[in-house]
């Protein structure tokens, strides 16, 4: 029997250990798309307690409460950090074989040095050895990012954001590279036409354009984007449920915006088809800037309307969604690629039944000499684990060319979060050492398979984004 | 080379042994969802031969052997009971891989002593054998029941069911409880005109209650919800194609079922509005009552009409559908939540793509103080088997708390169905048992994890239903 | 460490490498589906060089190079067969485990009986070997039939071609059937009424049937048809995206007939009615005349229309689509039962989301006395690979009767691909194998395990076509 997360921990062979020990783990780490705080980052942010990293923002942790029959009190409510994490420690041995289970005790061993099972009986001896440590130097938000040997990461932006604290980190002389992210969801946002107006008025603020059509629209967003660009920024991201690519025309765009701005609901179809010709426009700005877009669909998002009253979004109310999304994918992209203005892009689904679809999408567009142009975004959100990661993975490898994968990012909010990246090599390791083992890749390409390892963990990505 | 369908059946680790002989072999059975007949249990039915419990009713059968070429004559025609069986005995060796295979060894073995193998050469002595044993009382569909350690079950049965045969079970001092479900599938078919008029005229009489409008459907409902409840009821259960959340006003509805009990065809939209209105009133139901509401969706049913006119439905003509209703669902659950009248859940979806959408919209929707409150149901109809449910319990554990799942249930007309109990927990506890021995579970929490295997075995069920 | 693409190649147990190498290995290949170009045969065609063989017109190939980030001109464009072939040797290394990897060296040992692995290093030798074996007699068209022991291919051919190249190979005396396969995809073309009414006129030609409705299309079809027949055809096969069921009238068919073929677009409401007609007429010739049908569904193609104006199609822009087809599908196959007209049928989804619809859609038409009369296809396209083959082969395992399978066929237009049977062969015994040893087959019924080994590779569709 195997002790639970010791130095092979998910590594079956002895080619899957040799590949993560000699040429997996001590890669730096590029994180080419989180959620942190920039503000964090910059003020090199120290913790007041293991219960504020792991429980002030984490809503897969707040799901697992939730479902273990936790009151809402000991969760989002006012109770104390150690109620908190007593209820915590509570829930997690109900979390057996659940992602939170491995990120609960690969953080604690990989940040802390702490090899104990967190339960009811650790809780106390945990929370308070944890809570010491926060108070080292080296447990700041850049203590951890350099204990983790982070290269470079890459934050979610809106358009608007000053990106203040990005600079005042570059400024700082920090070594490792904060990037910002152009995530424009709330420019896409027509269908709440209040909240929308206001958002197009700080964004003519910021740009100092005044925005009284699409046109003006675009201008302003262009120059963000040319901000941006100047900031270091090389990614976009959009969060989508479906790809829209519905037939428009200038003047229908021009309507629906005014209509929007002048307060209107705009119905279903006009909805789409300014999404449809928004996404198009964003697309043609990164394609000239040479940036990489990522795609995020198919969440289906808010379910809980009273929770949602009571704690906002992004707070465990999520789900899969289902929609056939295919024709519209296609047809944006391959708009896109006539124009010969498709950029390097990732596509990122969260149905995994939609796995192979992407899949096969990618080989479509793919065109040198960019190896893996199109890219199969790794296991997202939820698919975020072992089975998730094996079957993005595995449906890459057979449809595509897994050597050309960029690999794992954490997406995270957290500065503890880093052990996902240990965890998706010994993964990915783990994989190419069994088919190693059982004659199904020869062992005589063993330069090559160390090498796909590399790439896969950290050269691919270094190589693709060109940070 | 292990031996066929030996002691350790299922189980390839030694952790995996230990947890099923000592921790889930000798548990009682709570079968809280199937379709025995109520007054076979009432009467204590004696069984005329193996031919009549095995090819009766069981469509799962028929389906393999018309895959195989066999004459209908032999399946439902009028067949001796020998020449039924002796061409099912011809069947069984096609069946390798398919879990008939197995069920049909696993109640030779667990019911009747008998562990040889079924194909033409044994069929003559087994079907003697079984037939002679059926002979003996505790060969009854009582003797069955207790033969196989079972605690509980609940039927199904439509909301105009007398229950005499409930009544007269309980009346009789069986140890062993048989509740009611409340399945009010016909009341919702507005589908189809004159049939429901006739069914609401039943429906009339056995309320007592004069049906002009749909307050009147409600109140009569509702008397006979009461009844059930009376009798013991806990839980309903609703067989639909997809889930249904159209906007509606009462007046609508109200409309609608006058122009349905006027014998004319609702559009599409009016049975969708109808069918979401009424699947509100019946959740509002079940909350106020504390019981448990089931949904099996999903299933494409009635595809052979040529077979249909013949035998009628669940025949073995029935399969898996393709719905995206995941907006749908959320909306219904969401609709109750807001009200604070959404009960204790379970979702059976019969497609296992959508195994990932369901195992995350339980997370919508949980909260304390009951663990596990929204339950994804156990591998229905066609998952019913090792793979559906080796990847029912897999999403369920990475995205939701396995420890929490109520487990297990037969959805079987047979009373030598509760083998499949035993199947079910040999693969937990292989599926729990290989994650231990290879270091994704510790060791050290083996209290715990023995812990967990009880609970999914039996005591989540216990303490969820409160029978 | 098992040695890479050994003799014991994808055979995990004792009982799997048994099974393959007396059951399997040497029985003949019956290629029932294949892209063959007829000539190539009927003039026993020599080949220039490995990279006509290879590169001449392997999709899949060029996709993987087109991800590899080679240049287009390296790929279809005029460079040398050794540019090409360099390009490709370069691209192979990074192949690692997708399908692309194996195909290549299984062709390379069991061909050319190079055991040599392809890479930059090799390739000028293997390049210079292969292409001086392929200048030998036993390396032509039909040489390396009969090196593979095929006994019957059946080609993919339009009802207007005049089949002069079966009747040539068959009237050669070639020991070898190569049957011809109705695919009729250009008569249902409505969606392009300039393309479709120049096919109809040459239909006409060939029919020497003047057609100006709809039933002079369907004499001039049938005449046709009976044509095939006389050339020993006995399949038909089509290649939809979805299944079409909508209701129509005659009239309204011979309305939607005139309107196309006057030029008109017809709306998207009668393209699918047009479909829905013809696909039942094509289904009612095929029962009339004892043919099997085959669909294959679900490709979203041309996705690329830049390379779709310089390449044409089936140049690799083709990927799986997403849609929801389970309920016309069936109501085509129960529209065709109800009449008795429900040919055997085999279906091949593309989606392997699909693939438990699909796997229970057989269940409601299989009738006796043809065995497995409903057929779930083998692995088609992206899905032929040790993935895609297991998890159809599972899906069908656990939801029909694998043992009435009627097994693997190459889908190819290349002489070389004949080793994909050896590949599905050996993944089949594999996993019977491994349930043998791991007491989920009993050992004692090994005759009929190996008899259902024999029948799957080949005894079953000898019995099934009856070719």
């Amino acid at each position: 029997m195997k002790s639970f997360m010791d130095k092979d921990f998910l590594l079956e062979t002895e080619t899957a250990q040799m590949l993560y020990h000699e040429h997996a783990k001590n890669l730096p780490i590029i994180d080419y798309h989180c959620h942190l705080i920039p503000e964090m980052v910059a003020k090199d942010h120290k913790f007041r307690s293991i219960t504020e990293v792991w429980l002030g923002g984490d809503h897969y942790k707040w799901r697992g409460m939730r479902t273990n029959g936790v009151d809402e009190k000991y969760i989002t409510g006012d109770s104390t950090d150690w109620e908190k994490f007593e209820k915590w420690a509570e829930t997690v041995p109900y979390t057996l074989r659940n992602p939170l289970y491995h990120w609960t005790h690969l953080e604690l061993k990989t940040a802390f040095g702490i090899d104990k099972i967190l339960n009811p009986s650790t809780a106390r001896e945990i929370f308070d050895e944890c809570n010491e440590k926060l108070q080292l130097p080296e447990f700041s938000a850049r203590g951890l990012m350099r204990h983790y040997n982070v290269e470079c990461v890459c934050t979610t932006d809106d358009p608007i954001d000053s990106l203040e604290h990005h600079i005042a980190t570059r400024e700082s002389g920090f070594e490792i590279k904060m990037l910002p992210t152009w995530r424009p969801d709330k420019a896409m946002a027509v269908e709440n036409p209040e909240a929308y107006r206001q958002y197009i008025e700080k964004l003519s603020e910021v740009s100092g354009i005044s925005i009284n059509n699409y046109n003006d629209l675009l201008d302003a967003l262009q120059k963000r984007h040319d901000f941006f660009e100047a900031q270091g920024c090389r990614l976009s991201d959009h969060g989508i449920c479906e790809f829209y690519a519905e037939d428009f025309t200038e003047s229908e765009i021009n309507n629906i915006f005014n209509k929007v701005m002048g307060g209107q609901q705009p119905t279903d179809l006009e909805d789409r088809k300014f999404k449809s010709a928004l996404m198009l426009d964003f697309a043609r700005m990164d394609a000239r800037s040479g940036w990489t877009q990522q795609f995020h669909y198919g969440a289906l998002r808010n379910n809980n309307s009273r929770m949602m009253a009571q704690l906002g979004p992004d707070t465990g109310f999520d789900s899969i969604g289902e929609w056939n999304t295919a024709i519209a994918m296609s047809k944006f992209l391959d708009t896109l690629d006539k124009e010969n203005l498709l950029a390097k892009t990732i596509l990122y689904p969260l149905n995994p039944s939609a796995n192979e679809m992407i899949a096969t999408m990618l080989g479509n567009f793919q065109q040198g000499p960019t190896p893996g142009k199109i890219q199969f975004g790794s296991g997202w959100w939820f698919n975020d684990q072992k089975d998730g990661m094996e079957r993005q993975m595995n449906a890459l490898s057979v449809l595509g060319l897994l050597s050309r994968f960029v690999g794992m990012l954490t997406d995270s909010r957290s500065f503890l979060s880093y052990p996902r990246h240990e965890y998706f090599r010994r993964t990915l390791c783990n994989l190419i050492g069994r088919d190693v083992e059982n004659g199904e890749i020869p062992a005589e390409e063993m330069p090559r398979i160390k090498q796909m390892v590399e790439d896969i963990s950290y050269y691919n990505a270094k190589n693709y984004f060109k940070f």
